[in-house]
């Protein structure tokens, strides 16, 4: 007993703080709460309006309490971590009950720092740049974390936090962070979303995106290496208009999926010959 | 050299033919032409237009000639690949001078088969569904090789020399392989260039896409095992207005990229809305 007394209170020494409480249940707090955990913190509770959502989470947790209510007022929490939908932060921030002192961070790429401001005096944002799903296992090491505070101080403790968690620490304004999950969109989100039009181009026609896996993985190789823009190849890059023809004509029956074609096809001709 | 030659017989008998010849030395020639050399094949000519590509390719065979005319009338191969770009394979093949009985195929994805008629009477095509560059080591093992040949003769040819190179061995028709190489050009060269817009919006801000490597690894991982479809996220699949008019308001200098980021949105939402 002494032992483990004397490392909860090293462990607090060392990063300033024991106790975080997560509101929201979902893949973020789901990953981070557990990550949080195993570098010494405290999970005391877990807030979902749906109260088996909390307790699933508990569940993967030493001690937490899930909970429904949002009046943490007689909570021990030091830190409040917000991992839900973007456009619930605002509204759930100001039903917050929060006890003195605390600092409350959320872990939206989209939303700015300034949406805590009338509900904290410490706050900030702890975003982690990463895609986040129920079954898959998370290494937060080389996971970039974007922090941004209210105050040195806060931005101290955020960034004892981060460092234990992760190798890629990095302080990013507000505006940055925007910048940052706009280029994310392009570069995941839209991607995934190609990769399924192929994927349904492929199956209408008796064939599988397994076909495409080695192609996929060595264009996504080559562009993290050397670059996406000195990767590009392609009917469009090599001007190749029999081809592209052929391709529109095979979407012929297909208006938005040929009208994307003829968009991100333009787009990549105009890319090019600005050089 | 009673075993050289007795291998030499041996593998002949095996693969049905002992020598191959090259039309083209660009990248899909550079590595097929020594991949087929590590099956047991000798590479007896690389033509090139421009003479020094050519004898740049024959350094890195046996004891392959470098040439720069189409009249193989007296050439000892009994295999021509033409592996030079889609648009110039008609022409090529026109003016080519072949020996009698010999077998004629093309490594272009988009390209029907159709093509060669009027030039051999055994042909065929051999697809490596694949991205090849200059400076990368290629195994073939796992490329998908994607047949197609005028007779079943020529097809058997093709598959003994295909299945010594890859475990992904298919024969698939002109018709399926545009539909493939459409599917490839979504699913390769539009999301490499949504990587490419993605650096472009990074760096005009001062951010790197280094950030943003670990979430496009784990996007493409995630997408490949569990289907793009089921591993869609981001704003426009939520329905988030809110973060998708911040995007807008970014974009809005840049007409290109808000037009594209307004059409893949809207695709998205119709993609699972049809669900």
């Amino acid at each position: 007993m002494a032992i483990k007394w004397f490392k909860k209170f090293f462990k607090k020494q060392e990063i300033g703080i024991e106790k975080v409480t997560f509101i929201g249940a979902g893949n973020v707090a789901w990953h981070l709460s557990q990550a949080l955990e195993s570098i010494g913190l405290i999970v005391a509770e877990v807030y979902s309006r749906d109260l088996g959502h909390a307790q699933k989470l508990c569940k993967k947790l030493y001690d937490a309490a899930p909970v429904n209510s949002l009046d943490f007022s007689s909570s021990e929490a030091e830190l409040f971590v917000i991992a839900i939908p973007d456009d619930a932060i605002a509204e759930v921030a100001s039903s917050l009950l929060l006890p003195p002192n605390t600092t409350l961070v959320h872990t939206s790429g989209a939303m700015a720092i300034d949406l805590l401001v009338p509900y904290a005096t410490k706050f900030g944002v702890f975003y982690p740049l990463q895609t986040f799903s129920a079954n898959q296992k998370i290494n937060f090491k080389h996971i970039p974390l974007c922090l941004e505070a209210s105050d040195a101080e806060t931005l101290a403790l955020m960034e004892r936090i981060a460092k234990r968690l992760s190798e890629n620490v990095a302080k990013v304004s507000s505006a940055q962070r925007k910048v940052i999950h706009l280029a994310a969109v392009f570069a995941c989100n839209f991607t995934n979303h190609l990769l399924a039009i192929s994927e349904q181009i492929l199956k209408v026609n008796g064939q599988d995106l397994e076909l495409l896996k080695p192609l996929v993985a060595a264009m996504l190789e080559k562009a993290l290496k050397n670059g996406p823009a000195g990767s590009q190849t392609g009917p469009a890059i090599r001007g190749d208009q029999e081809t592209i023809n052929e391709h529109l004509t095979l979407l012929k029956n297909n208006a938005p999926y040929s009208k994307l074609y003829m968009l991100i096809t333009r787009s990549i001709i105009d890319f090019y010959e600005d050089d």
